[in-house]
């Protein structure tokens, strides 16, 4: 079948790249606000007997839904025989369950809503904890492709002597994945929050390891302050400038400073989320996932 | 049946407003965003068999929509047994049909979408142009609550001698109804639009209301184009100072100071939308609206 990439949400690099690494057409999308804020949309591609592929990185979802689906609708009346999208970051997967009485359940509600607005979904590493599979709140075929390959291959190809280090328990299975893909040994801390910002890492006795440079990795860093800590314990065991990097870049720049500030040499991620720290480029990966849920496609 | 008030989308003052106008309890409502970005929400309020009226101005929908549709399915979650939608300003209602190829229709789309969450829908004045009625594109009964007798009270209450005037014909039968109501005599100006932003507006002969304050009104100011030129008209004729009056307030602090500028002594608007200029208060004219969809409320 032919198919055919848009952007959405700001995701216009991401939807560039993937239209080169799939070999499709990119379409292009001419889109304004009006006065009041409404979004006015126009597909200038020829749609028609298409697969659509949708690009658009979720994080800040609030105000890309609606262009979102307003994509995905002009596809379709415009004769797209399907619509899918590629969402690297996915919002809206921690809030699963009422944990206090009046939550709203979001994710249930935001997945049931884009649902129904698409036919597929791939996306890397979204943040499951109680949900263990997107089937669960997707009524729509997903893929999860699994970053640590990519992780795994920046470790072996620049950090020599590398000691993967994950900042918790909760990382544990993760880190053990990317440190075996890497041929790197590996050591895993302990987390115990104190508040909602604060963090104390307890580490294991990491001195043997004084020759090798630690690359601490986690799926997500927002505020950075698991990092953070994570790196102020390792320079405190006498090991070299921690590398850091993470799936998902949810940071400002002050957590890069606060990161470098606590002795890390840097942090680099991967290019899910539009960001200057995205170097680790994951479109590839996504490939052999598209093309098992939209079969073979061609320009 | 018990009802109960929400807010959503920053609209504080006009829930607060209503609730107190309609004698019911306004619930209280937890949000904050994770560092990605997404909303969470925890409604403060038993919602159990009650006839849930969220409040919200949709002007600026997209990142509104999603807190919205969180609070409408938080709220059946928690026993709502029905919930309703109060929204003085409400968006898509200009892109009913496609002007070009590829067009997003986004207003049926919208409509469709907050048709899946809310059992009604109450709104004033909306932007109905090809659309006559908005049950051709909500599947939610609704009820369309006119500003005119506001406006009329509002002229009759302040201006001495007016005279209405309707920038463009678009308006004429609207100015009829307010002038009508107001007891004032009325003009309608002729509009020809050159360009996006640029409107040369054409006056009849107005000389013989000197003696006379021109009102001019309008259903929306955004750029504030029209409502300039009309004014500029007015001045060159030798009236007094026009006022200007308006149902929605869309525009900026420039457009206000341009109004001036032009020779108007101030613009004043109804509140549908958080403004300064809102000053006519609405919140009394949905009360028969909100009565004859939700039926009795009781605290």
């Amino acid at each position: 079948m032919t198919g055919l990439v848009l952007a959405s949400g700001g995701s216009d690099t991401l939807a560039r790249h993937l239209a080169d690494v799939l070999g499709l057409p990119l379409g292009a999308v001419e889109s304004r606000h009006f006065p009041d804020g409404e979004t006015y949309l126009r597909l200038d591609a020829d749609c028609r007997g298409r697969h659509v592929v949708i690009a658009c990185a979720l994080d800040h979802p609030d105000p890309k839904l609606l262009p979102l689906v307003f994509r995905a609708e002009a596809a379709r009346a415009e004769g797209a025989s399907r619509v899918g999208l590629v969402a690297p970051y996915l919002a809206y997967m921690r809030q699963d369950q009422q944990f206090r009485p009046g939550e709203a359940v979001t994710s249930r509600t935001f997945a049931a809503l884009l649902s129904r607005h698409i036919d597929w979904l791939v996306t890397v590493d979204p943040h499951l904890h109680r949900v263990h599979a997107l089937g669960e709140v997707y009524a729509v075929p997903s893929r999860v492709v699994a970053a640590a390959p990519a992780l795994a291959a920046w470790i072996a190809a620049h950090v020599t002597r590398p000691l993967v280090v994950g900042p918790d328990e909760e990382s544990g299975q993760w880190v053990r994945d990317v440190a075996t893909r890497a041929g790197a040994p590996f050591v895993v801390m302990r987390k115990v929050r104190r508040g909602d910002r604060t963090v104390e890492i307890t580490a294991p006795d990491v001195s043997a390891w004084r020759d090798h440079t630690p690359v601490v990795v986690d799926d997500v860093v927002s505020s950075g302050q698991t990092m953070i800590a994570t790196v102020g314990r390792l320079v405190e065991a006498g090991l070299p400038a921690p590398v850091c990097l993470a799936v998902h870049a949810l940071f400002a720049r002050e957590t890069d400073e606060a990161l470098r500030a606590a002795g890390a040499s840097g942090i680099v991620t991967t290019n899910t989320i539009n960001h200057p720290a995205g170097t680790i480029d994951i479109v590839p990966l996504l490939v052999p996932a598209i093309a098992d849920l939209a079969g073979a496609l061609t320009p």
